[in-house]
């Protein structure tokens, strides 16, 4: 207990508190002593809420991102020698282009080294989705990680206990302390983790709209400068690809169901938003890999991969290496499907103008299909088939949702929020634009 | 799980962190489950710091303390006769006056029930200074309470388990989340605690300046003003004194230092500002107690009881029914002094313009008077002698302060800022005014 040299959690707390600017000596300070249990869970909510309310600048999110980035390991990629491109997505409902993009980014001769995560809230998460394959594997080894990726060409893991513990500590702790919707935190969370893979480049889909965490572009575009920025000063090439979440991406809603779904991408199974979305962002690692000169080539390159069956060949590829039953992958119609299903229609005549999209993936919850508390199991066959998208006319009587799933315990509650999230006009409302801004 | 039915913690912290006014239905629901330890700390943590920089509007600090208050039982006094009126301060560095003032007032026919707390950073605690008379128990059950304060006149307690069970926990929390310095809170703790115990009225001594929770004068009206609001609304009479803590009250400052000054006092030494703030803080008392008609009154019947000795006679009486060894009492050289002393000397010649108290009180906890965290033990004899107090004059060389101390180990920190807690002029400063508004 020193004067000068003695900093202690509760002068930090305060310190932010009072509106003021940390030292990177204070940041590491409070991120070391959380990762490694000599602050407690309280002391980190406590600065977590002052940081969200009183903010923090580019310089400490920087800080803030080396501090969590240097709490653990960072994978040594070097013995592979093909470009090593990641793409992130913040997330969103029914997204599952990693599913997609990453076996046919792979069969274009890039390395994706990939880890995912957990759904959180209303958002799926891609673990969850892969996990749904009978037998699948998500939690490797570093040596796995590497192994696979060299095999295969793609790897698809959690994030490891070495790898940025501080994020996985801290991300828990946000996630039930109101702590989640911050770009400081997002920025740092997303970059200590991608920047750990020992990825070369990463291409954000930095998502926005009803159905992502951020609702307004504005937002979006402030969260993709700020990873660019403090990406930047962390020395990694970042390019960010702002896309709208106002409506579910594909069709499937719900880990197995969006699986199935993804399959049938991969099969060249035309599904527009899903081919547009990972034919761009796909499109962007080939330029970053120098896969591609442009971005025409590069979605050319991805296209033919869907069609061709080199990206499904990967998929499958993968699923082996991990353990999951390559029989299911290969024969969809073998999985096992929820027991009960209740189709939601529409009340009246019209255009499809906007969908709560965030509603569906909280009834999607509601199913089973993602978990309110961090205790809840997951119920792999449970989700939504959303038969209407943006812009589409509808009849009375038509179904616009169906409802998939096995416990009928919350069931109405699921109906109530995914048949209130559409809103049908007399008119046709605005076109439903997908792709925004590209920065980096 | 339901939809509309189920408030969730969560849910509460978010509503707080966007700046929104909570229901009552909320806060009860918040400070139940905290209390049954159904929220835990780090979401309580959360939401405190939320509110802490949000605000509270009066409306919620009254529903937080209604919620606070009932968490725990209240001390039915009805079998005593007496009116029943007790004394809060918020806390201050040399701040002995309870131990002076309940046995004066007790000395005049008003029953005193009186909780304390211990100390809390800077600031020392009642109950902490009475521990340091050997043998005396502060951890009294509610009978015990109620049959002392029956036989002596006062009793003085710390807050039973069964008293605000949620203002115990969340006090704890605040101490160690940074959320100590918000009106609401303090308010809150302080009603929630004080009208538990059964008291007819309080008299509350709201302290600003150097040495109290509150530096700014308007702060501590501010504070005063939201008391007295919260606790017409609880139907509590309430008288709000506001006393400066500019400087150190009396020259003691340290556990068993200030008891021996309170015993001197007791015994009718006229230490000027302990006289006139016990007289003026005892002069309403037996106002509201209906034992004076006016201040002046009141005042002279407290003077009285200090010069005449019944004052005293009541703090042995007192002594002897909690347990504590009266020989100490009645003979103070017999209590066992700090082992080392270091004088901190004046370098110039000159007038007393402004003392740091906080620094002193910090200095105090450095040599061991305090705790810097929850599980620090108390070194009941140390602490510091102020020999010099705003106005005086002072040659180069004199004595400011005399440090006691029984561990070295931090000393030189202790020495440091006692020392540099002096602002001495050339010219005399603006005279000292101890004694400001009272409302009520």
């Amino acid at each position: 207990m020193g004067m000068e040299d003695c900093v202690r959690p509760i002068d930090i707390i305060m310190k932010k508190r009072n509106g003021n600017t940390h030292t990177q000596e204070e940041i590491v300070y409070l991120i070391q002593q959380y990762t490694e249990g000599r602050i407690p869970d309280y002391q980190m909510a406590a600065w977590l809420m002052a940081a969200f309310l009183n903010g923090l600048d580019e310089e400490e999110t920087y800080f803030l991102t080396h501090a969590m980035l240097h709490s653990g390991k960072i994978i040594d990629l070097s013995c592979i020698e093909k470009p090593k491109i990641d793409k992130h997505s913040t997330g969103g409902v029914g997204d599952k282009i990693s599913l997609i993009l990453a076996p046919a980014v792979a069969s274009c001769g890039i390395a994706v080294p990939m880890t995912s995560g957990r759904g959180l809230g209303f958002s799926g998460g891609t673990l969850d989705k892969l996990e749904s394959i009978p037998g699948y594997r998500t939690r490797l080894t570093e040596k796995e990680f590497v192994s696979i990726l060299g095999k295969v060409g793609f790897v698809m893991s959690g994030q490891t206990d070495d790898i940025a513990p501080a994020d996985k500590k801290l991300y828990a702790l946000r996630d039930v302390t109101g702590t989640v919707e911050n770009i400081a935190f997002i920025t740092s969370s997303i970059l200590s983790k991608k920047l750990a893979e020992g990825a070369e480049a990463v291409v954000m889909d930095v998502k926005f709209g009803s159905g992502a965490f951020m609702k307004a572009k504005a937002e979006a575009l402030c969260l993709a400068e700020t990873l660019l920025r403090v990406a930047g000063k962390l020395g990694k090439n970042l390019i960010c690809v702002l896309t709208s979440m106002d409506q579910p991406l594909g069709n499937a809603v719900g880990n197995r169901l969006e699986v199935i779904e993804s399959i049938e991408c991969l099969n060249g199974e035309k599904i527009p938003d899903l081919v547009e979305i990972t034919c761009t962002l796909g499109g962007y690692m080939l330029i970053a890999g120098k896969k591609a000169g442009t971005l025409s080539e590069g979605k050319e390159l991805i296209e033919e991969k869907l069609k061709n069956g080199e990206a499904f060949e990967r998929f499958v590829d993968s699923v082996r290496s991990q353990g999951g039953d390559v029989g299911f992958v290969e024969h969809p119609e073998k999985f096992e499907r929820a027991r009960f299903s209740r189709p939601i229609h529409s009340t009246k005549n019209g255009f499809i103008n906007k969908i709560h999209t965030e509603n569906i993936g909280t009834a999607a919850v509601y199913l089973g299909a993602g978990r309110f508390s961090k205790d809840d199991e997951i119920d792999p066959a449970a989700g939504i088939i959303v038969h209407k998208k943006l812009g589409s006319t509808v009849r009375k009587g038509e179904k616009l949702l169906t409802l998939y799933y096995n416990k009928e315990s919350h069931v109405d509650e699921a109906a109530l929020l995914a048949g209130s999230s559409y809103t049908i006009g007399e008119d046709r409302g605005h076109d439903f634009q997908l792709m925004h801004e590209v920065i980096g």
